[in-house]
């Protein structure tokens, strides 16, 4: 049915729930499952946060993308912990729903699944609206969990 | 994994898409598959057609329905075809997203799946921005093919 399934975690409650539905959808189909954690690049944060620009944007990416690893490094152990097996796990910078679409497309997904209430854009994160931009933008079958 | 899907279907080409993927993971995962066609009632019909007013809308509501049934009907043999069992198809009339999540609800279905570009709101039918709203009011997951 699904070969290669993209699961986009935040970290959020929504998220991990989507998690655990994709980890069961995954020991159904068989085939992979593609664990990917998106953060936003300091670019994308100083122009979000207006008035307030880090002494070092470099240093705010990288505890960026460490924090995303501990998601997605996360997110892959309970993925393994609700039987789901061929887990990898992922990170990428960019803005979420294009990035969510992006990746699926570069790595022929068959299937997209996100929560449907996450972190929104709090922390620079993931999810929220973001499950609406990602059905509009995909062109792969997409659930919102 | 699902028990009970419920595919919405409208009769326009990705519909019908999303009805075969239905079918495979009805076929995958065992269980039920609802096929539900919802049409708008007459007073709906009415509202959104500004000046002209239908001298027979009973009429009008009879020929919705007849036309709802047949794309029922017809979606519900593309299902078998494409290897489905245990399909049946309803017909509702009502606001789509509403009537769509509300009998998800009625009939305790695990997932519902609809097309993401299908004929909108033309003739009163289904589906187009209708995943959206289904994604949005849906507290169950919602599969947009």
């Amino acid at each position: 049915m699904f070969e290669r399934i993209l699961i986009a975690v935040d970290g959020s409650e929504g998220s991990k729930k989507a998690l655990r539905l994709a980890s069961k959808l995954q020991q159904t189909c068989g085939g992979n499952l593609m664990v990917l954690t998106v953060f936003r690049h300091h670019s994308l944060l100083e122009a979000s946060m207006s008035m307030v620009r880090p002494d070092e944007p470099e240093s705010l990416d990288d505890s960026m993308r460490n924090y995303a690893k501990e998601v997605a490094e996360d997110a892959k152990a309970i993925a393994a912990e609700a039987g789901a097996g061929n887990v990898r796990a992922f990170v990428k910078a960019g803005q979420p729903a294009r990035t969510i679409v992006k990746f699926a497309e570069e790595h022929e997904a068959d299937l997209i699944i996100v929560g449907s209430r996450g972190l929104g854009d709090m922390q620079g994160f993931l999810l929220g609206s973001v499950s609406h931009k990602v059905t509009s933008l995909a062109s792969i079958p997409v659930m919102v969990v």
